[in-house]
């Protein structure tokens, strides 16, 4: 298999680059990491909220252009489905989609209002009564998920969910978002993958250039 | 198989029920409609985009439980692959799923500025520039799809991409939205989808009390 390309933006700020990035890791496919520069229009525009459309993480390969993180994730579960990216099951396969689509489209307030920002730490931060509705959803959809499974990932096995999922857990940590046991050990489990120290370390040595971002937010 | 149902909202107003319903007549499975009350809270947070996530339409068939539009896309397309739901070869399909990711997580002006309104019709609205940025956006989509795949739909048979795209179809019709005699005529096919016939004429005939969500807009 051809070595594929993943280009992202700012480890630190993207939500979408986290989600592409994890489902390409865990999917096992090789890729190299192409990093768009931090005065690119269109990677502010993305991590700004201001464009139309978002078209960063965009995975390549072999011929196929896959721009879309719900996208890439179903590309990459066609091309090596034991990796598990969704349940095999029907009704678990269904339900995992739906809370994935869930999150690709909803939640704008706690997108706007809790930002992702790896680097940063907020202890007793106010969080408006909008974001905290779509903070108490997030952990409705996780309880019911880590109930039905049993755990320790949302559908037992990490899929693709848990890479959907993972820049609200950091933006839990990063507001100080209080949320109950379980939830919480969810939580630090997503940020003990390994893949998720890879990132979280990377987002701490990014250049400062792109702080300028945060003021202009 | 068993038949399934789909909940839906209003057909004059609900972009993501028209997507869910489309998707399920294209695939061929057969289902009864559940049309949520015009005053059920949840129908009305989902149209008048105020709901923190998005549970209309949902598809419920046989155990699973599905409650997104792109879910039910693939949800059909497992069941029912011969359908056309999506390409069969690879780089075509990771293009429709690129296109559909795009369109369910993105292009929130236009979402929001010119809101799905099938009865509605507004000759020469003033179109704002961020709105046109998103048609310009969805116009670039359609004429790529169309020259890379001959037509006459975005991937020659059509897809879950045309059920997707189909409200935006709409709005341009709603708010007389110029577009090229390319892009114009691929309009004119989805509006003569049988289904989509269907869909019109029902949301011709709505009942009136849900016109006051309108109002309130």
């Amino acid at each position: 298999m051809a070595k594929a390309t993943l280009t992202i933006s700012s480890k630190n700020y993207s939500s979408w680059s986290l989600r592409g990035w994890l489902l390409t890791k865990f999917s096992g496919l090789e890729f190299d990491e192409i990093v768009t520069a931090a005065d690119d229009p269109s990677a502010r525009a993305e991590i700004l909220l201001l464009s139309s459309s978002i078209l960063v993480p965009c995975l390549r390969h072999e011929g196929a252009v896959v721009w879309d993180t719900l996208a890439i994730g179903e590309y990459l579960n066609d091309l090596i489905p034991d990796a598990g990216l969704l349940p095999s099951e029907r009704i678990p396969r269904a339900h995992c989609r739906s809370i994935c689509g869930e999150i690709h489209s909803g939640f704008t307030t706690l997108r706007s209002s809790l930002p992702v920002n790896i680097k940063g730490h907020f202890p007793g931060f106010k969080i408006w009564s909008r974001a905290q509705a779509d903070i108490d959803r997030v952990c409705a959809i996780w309880s019911d998920c880590l109930e039905k499974s049993g755990g320790p990932f949302l559908f037992g096995h990490r899929s693709m969910a848990d890479a959907m999922y993972a820049p609200v857990v950091t933006r839990f940590l990063t507001y100080d978002v209080q949320i109950g046991p379980a939830l919480a050990s969810y939580a630090k489990r997503v940020m003990s993958l390994p893949e998720m120290q890879e990132w979280v370390e990377a987002a701490r040595e990014e250049p400062a250039e792109i702080e300028e971002l945060e003021v202009e937010y």
